[in-house]
Formats: C-alpha cells, sequence, structure tokens
C-alpha cells in the first residue's frame, strides 16, 4: 500500500513494525502508535501547533544537563511518574507506599555512619531522623542501605547549588545496624517549586498550576531479597500536600517532625539550640 | 483529594489543569493527560523502561541543532507528520496533494531567476524543472514563489554539507511569470536514508525498519490569496517507493524525470552532456 489517508495511516505505520525481533519493541510501537495517532486525531493539531510540539519536545530535552532532567519534571507534572509508580508497586504484603524518585536523585551516595551529620553546608533547622527498616512482616532487616535526600531551608538542593555548598550536601548514605535501625542528623526540608524557568514551567502557567511541592524527605531503601523503596516522607501541615505539582503525596507518607527546644536530642547530644525530629520505619515487600 | 490510585491519577491531573484560561491549551492537555496514561496502562512500563523513555525523549532534544531536527524525524516516521498533514490538507478543490516537509526547509531560500542553475557546488546529473502554478480552477498565478529542495547524486542535503559546498546548493526560490512558469537547472535527486545515526536510527533498527525515502525533489509554493502548497515530486520506478520511511508517497505526486543525451534542451541551452529534465504543474487552493 502506498498512499494514506488519516485513518489508515496507524495501520500502515504498525504494519512497518511487525518484523521486530524482540516482541516488547513491537509491543510498545504498535501501541506508541495507536494513542499517539489518536491523540492527533483528536486534537487535530494546526501546522503551527504541531511546530510549536516539536520546538518544546526539542527545548525540553536541549535544557538538560548533569544535574537538570526537564523530561522526568514534564513526566512528574503531567501525572506518568506517579502512573508508572503505581503500577510497578501496587501494595500486597503491607508495606510502605512509594511515590516518585523526581529529579534530584543521585546514584551511590556518600555512606555515613549512624548518627552522623549529613547536612554539609546546607543550611536549615537542625533534624534529627531515625527508623527502621523491616520486611513486611515486620522483622528488622539488617544491612540495608538507607539514602536519604531533600531540600534546604530555601527550597533548594545541593545539586542546584554545588558551587555554593562546595559539593554533596543534605544527601547521604546510611547502613542499619543489626536490629535494622538508622539514624542522622540533617536540616529542616521546607516546601519548594519544581525548576520552573524551562519549557515545564511554561507548561504549569498556561495550564494556570503553581510549581509547589510539599515538604518532604526523600528515601530509597536498599534491602536484599526486597522489592526497592523509593518513597517520600512529607511534613503533616505543610500547605502544599493537597496540590503537590507532581502527584506524589500519599497519606500514609505524612508524618509529624516535632519542634523541640535546646537541650538533650534523642541521640544523647546536648543541642544548644531548637531542633526538629523525625522518625520513620519503612517496610519492604519481600522479592 | 490526596491520593489517587492508577486510575483515578488521570481525571486528578485533568482536574489540576481545568483553570486554563486558553480553552485550546485546556482541550489539548487534557487530550495529552488522557492518551498518554492510556498508553502508559497499556503498555505497564517498568521503571527501567519508563527511564530508558526519558532518555531517549532527551538524546533527541540533545542531538538537535541548526540543521539537524531529530524531533521532526521522529515525528515522520511515526508518521504523525503525514498525519498532521492529512488533517490540515483535506484535498477538496482538486489542488495538487501535499506530503511532509521534513528536517531539511531552509525558510526565504535565496532567489533565482527563472531558467538559473540552482545547483552550486552539488554534484549530479544536470536535472531541468519546469512547470507552472495554477489555482485549482486552472487559472495561472504570476508572482507565485516557488521553494526547491533536494539531495544530490549520493543522498545528502546542502545543509548535512555545507562546509564542503561552502554553502547553499541544490536549493533556491523561482517566481512565476505571467502565465504562471518556473523553471530552474539542478541536478537529479536520489534516494537516501535520513539521519540515521542518532536515536531515531536506533529505533528503527529495534523495529527492523530501513531508513530509505525514494528519491524525490521538495517544493514548497506560496501564491497570493491561496493555501500554501508544501509536496514532493517523486521519482517514478524508484524502489523504495513502496516503503518510504516516512510515509510520505503519494501516487499522484510520481512523474517521470526522463533523461535525454546531450544536445539541445528545452530552454534551447546546447548541453555538452546527458540531462534528465521533469516537468509537474502545481495547482493550489483557493483560500
Amino acid at each position: 500500500m502506498r498512499e494514506f489517508n488519516e485513518f489508515s495511516i496507524t495501520d500502515a505505520v504498525i504494519d512497518r513494525m511487525k518484523e521486530a525481533t524482540n516482541p516488547r519493541v513491537r509491543q510498545v510501537s504498535e501501541a506508541l502508535v495507536r494513542h499517539l495517532h489518536d491523540f492527533i486525531r483528536e486534537i487535530e493539531p494546526t501546522e503551527d501547533e504541531w511546530q510549536w510540539g516539536i520546538d518544546f519536545l526539542t527545548k525540553t530535552g536541549q535544557i538538560c544537563d548533569d544535574v537538570r532532567q526537564e523530561y522526568i519534571l514534564l513526566s512528574d507534572t503531567l501525572g506518568v511518574s506517579m502512573l508508572v509508580d503505581a503500577i510497578n508497586n501496587r501494595v500486597t504484603q503491607g508495606e510502605t507506599q512509594s511515590t516518585v524518585i523526581g529529579p534530584f536523585y543521585v546514584k551511590n551516595p556518600q555512606e555515613f555512619p549512624n548518627g552522623a551529620n549529613i547536612a554539609g553546608k546546607m543550611l536549615g533547622t537542625p533534624l534529627y531522623v531515625q527508623g527502621r527498616v523491616l520486611s513486611a512482616d515486620g522483622t528488622p532487616l539488617a544491612n540495608a542501605l538507607v539514602d536519604i535526600w531533600h531540600s534546604d531551608e530555601a527550597g533548594f538542593y545541593d545539586v542546584q547549588q554545588m558551587q555554593e555548598l562546595g559539593g554533596f550536601a543534605g544527601r547521604g548514605r546510611l547502613r542499619t545496624d543489626a536490629e535494622g535501625r538508622f539514624s542522622c542528623w540533617t536540616v529542616e526540608p521546607i516546601e519548594y517549586s519544581i525548576p520552573h524557568d524551562g519549557p515545564v514551567g511554561q507548561m504549569l502557567i498556561e495550564q494556570k498550576r503553581h510549581p509547589w511541592r510539599p515538604a518532604h524527605v526523600h528515601f530509597m531503601v536498599h534491602a536484599e531479597g526486597h522489592r526497592r523503596l523509593a518513597t517520600h516522607v512529607f511534613v503533616r501541615g505543610n500547605k502544599y500536600l493537597d496540590s503537590d505539582a507532581v502527584f506524589g503525596v500519599k497519606d500514609s507518607l505524612i508524618a509529624e517532625f516535632p519542634k523541640h527546644p535546646a537541650g538533650k536530642a534523642p541521640d544523647c547530644s546536648m543541642r544548644s539550640e531548637p531542633y526538629a525530629t523525625l522518625e520513620f520505619d519503612f517496610r519492604l515487600a519481600k522479592l
């Protein structure tokens, strides 16, 4: 067949992919063409709108660099990341719920001993974090890796201000002890806007949406024989809990971050200034 | 609502866009989210596959530069460009059919007098092109602008070899005379593979598709009071007419490119080597 109309072209394109050796490639390619063409037929873009779309996708790629990932932001703000998360983490064993990883994760962060301060030069109210890593049935998991990362008191991550901070800060890896416990000092996170000086920010403006995320600490937990858990713990009471720009909030992930006056902290250290605490246990699904 | 599952998240994202002032932004955003989420729910990507998709989209943007537009290639090879073309050019008045513009068009090319040679330093068998620009009812259109561009005998456009050619070549703008006529000398095009050393080339390999386009000359015609026409004229008999990598072929756009021995050409010039000719009239829809 040589000549296609606006309906027959979909099958023509799919037919061209039928020789793909890998069945998953064939399945994904076919579904992509079918849904993409349905979208185009529904909105009937003008040629100028098509060109706008080409430019938008191009700019979204070109603003990416080592520390900025605009396509993850786009996936996040269109609800795709949470949808993929939901599909891949159907809760079945009573494990802790997952949420988006976001664009600020750094693989293999520096490992710290439990109780260490991972804040580096990051500014904010001191926060003492402690918790346990457990299997879904409650068994403590020793030697689990707990990666933590979060914003500073101004709402910025270390990777957004590496020069000012002189390196990573508010980011680290802990290893659970024989009872599955981990702990560290760092600083309190605050609500922040996702980077919105690029194409995704323009999209949010056009869609009359705010770019804010409620205050949270990211955790990624690896334990042998268990499914990796990527999640946040959100600060209860934050004003953006009901309108997270990336749709990441789940009720079970909201926790108290109580404030304390200067004095003796849970790790028996003496604090000369007020601080906050977070205690949270993570339950991982068995593989 | 704060917590969404893999079905309710679609309405939650759409609901977040409902304040958009521009109704077209709202319509396109809603349709995008609906079709994109349907695609994701159908294929159920793993997190690695989602990451692969993020990387693919990022690389597709990052390989683009002033003369390379990988997102147009992606749109072309997924049949989206021809679909948008079909939607925007529903033939109604007997006008010449349109096809994809492709990634090699340059706005406002150099204007040449009729009969001039636009080949520059481009190599290939000489080709004499002549034709008329007409309104759909057959009325000749004077002062119409006819932009021409095409590959050389090795299958490359000028913009892919600007340094070697010392500038544009095989590309120019003609203006029709009082009888709607235009003409020029250039060189014969040949079949060529679309640029396939990038993400789109990888996609074609995975889908077991070849990257070839049948030999053709591009035309874009502007005439006052008429719809712009962007089209190709394809070389009859080319082996890729039935498997164009971008689905652009239409029967009515295939023409003879007859070969002639050295001697007196249609413009009465004496040719010392064999040459080819193309004669093609373009009919434009009235606005």
